[in-house]
């Protein structure tokens, strides 16, 4: 049998909808404390009841309400996002030197935002600790793919086996996370670059924008590091037509190998779960958009389109250049 | 200035979330009822309460529940689709005589489907009376465009000066609401005859699937009759590239004229709010499948395309046809 579209999509957007159950929405809401700056009145991500027990708050800078559920970084109402930055930076560097939680030991030395209502930038962390404080990511990936005589093709990689993450799974041509100040087009051409040695003038000229996919993710085992964390997602999503003359290369240690597959081959892939969770919605969405998932071949159409671009209850960047 | 493409947006999709206020939410369902049918334990729409007190419920197969708010259709264990079919069918006929309700007066002789959980068809009824229940609404839309040596562009037609429902105001190539029985793609190839006067061969050989739009609709003054009513709808959304030669003509009275419109053309016209609110939202979601619209050139884009594919909170149906 194998696993169907709609549970790969259900797999990665797996935190529950208030419409669904709503006491069981509000019961499994008990388990976390809302993350809060002072002067935002706004949930900026859910921090795990366990998480809230061992993280070594200073007194200073963190208000914890247990009856509201809410851990507040409180500075002066001048604070810049600087200030904020340090001061849940000198933290996270007590949590690392306490070993207190298993997922900073993948730590990655790259920067993630953190925005607040009107996509106002307000702090960045280290993004090993991003998902303690469960705060939205934003990333980019791309399919790149061949038509030639046989049909459509997808380039797809294979994970290295020593990635701390989902080491061996399948994985999207190109895909990669933005740090503070990145825009999504840039880090496409940047990783494409990296992970797949695809030249940048082909990937410039030829790479389109074809929305995003969005979901809320609970990590389970196969993330590594503590279960149970909350993971909102923004990826945006790119296609790039290649001549089949241009082959993907692996270009830094993360990717194995780059195999050109039909798409019944990525179908079977899908169902035998060898894709990366969220990967897996990102390929779904390329077959929406291609028309190879329609209405007439895919009963949970409905419910698959529209849980892969959930609308985050957290406010959201604007990566508008303007 | 005019309407961004988020205004555009918001005015089809204008049923509260859940998640941005939970009290508004809250408060704002006191004024609907849940209509459910006995033996399943779901939502299938919201009637508004000034409905709920006007219309002509037969004693014999309803129960109302002002403390709950709900009105429930009451019948035997074993009773299928027909016999529910029947029974809101007599109950529609005697507030049409009665002249209960101004948007009967727009009677379309056309039935549309009620799903159960699973997609489990449970009953049908006359299309105009659908908003005064509240109930999922189907239809599919399509896209004709040209790619020529100037660029692309759209094929949109004008609404009939005397259509009932939103005169004169701009539409998609084609589109259409889907009866019982019927399945998008045969939704469209019939469209596409009747409304633009596209030949079968054409509209099967080279439309391609493209996923779903999805929103709750609280309607106003300009869809006629009643306001406040809720109409959540699904439209299947397909591409059609049309040869230059090829041009869409009106084929029944619906159109006034089409015309063939760039890109800017088109957004200015969006801007002006020329267009019927849920086209709008199909050509948002065409300029965001094409890398018209992308995170660096639309402040709003994540909240745009999340909001073009709500999660109805409704079971809906499975056109499937496997």
């Amino acid at each position: 049998m194998g696993k169907s579209n709609l549970d790969l999509v259900s797999e990665c957007d797996n935190f529950p909808y208030y419409e669904d159950d709503r006491n069981a929405y509000t019961e499994n809401l008990n388990n976390y404390h809302a993350f809060k700056v002072s002067g935002y009145n706004c949930t900026l991500g859910y921090i795990l009841n366990e998480v809230v027990e061992k993280f070594p708050w200073s007194d200073n800078c963190w208000t914890i309400d247990s009856a509201a559920r809410t851990v507040t970084l409180v500075t002066p109402p001048d604070a810049n996002p600087a200030v904020r930055s340090k001061l849940v930076a000198e933290d996270i560097a007590k949590a690392v030197k306490q070993d207190k939680f298993e997922i900073l030991k993948g730590w990655r030395n790259e920067k993630y935002p953190v925005y607040g209502p009107g996509g106002e930038f307000l702090l960045e962390m280290e993004r090993a600790a991003s998902p303690l404080f469960g705060i939205v990511s934003y990333g980019a990936h791309l399919t790149g793919y061949v038509h030639d005589v046989t049909g459509l093709k997808i380039w797809v990689p294979r994970r290295a086996k020593n990635k701390q993450t989902y080491p061996s799974l399948l994985d999207n041509t190109v895909a990669g996370g933005m740090c503070t100040g990145e825009r999504p087009f840039e880090c496409i051409v940047r990783e494409a670059m990296e992970e797949a040695s695809l030249p940048e003038s082909v990937v410039r000229a030829a790479t389109v924008s074809r929305g995003c996919v969005t979901y809320s993710h609970v990590r389970d085992a196969r993330a590594g590091g503590e279960t149970g964390l909350i993971q909102p997602e923004v990826e945006y999503v790119y296609d790039l037509q290649l001549d089949p003359g241009v082959i993907p290369k692996p270009g830094d240690n993360e990717v194995e190998e780059f195999k050109l597959l039909s798409i019944p081959e990525v179908q079977q892939a899908l169902a035998r779960g060898e894709f990366k969770p969220n990967c897996a919605n990102i390929m779904i969405d390329f077959f929406v958009r291609h028309g190879l998932l329609t209405p007439e071949n895919e009963p949970d159409f409905l419910q698959i389109v529209a849980r892969l671009h959930r609308r985050l209850e957290y406010p959201t960047a604007s990566h508008c250049a303007r």
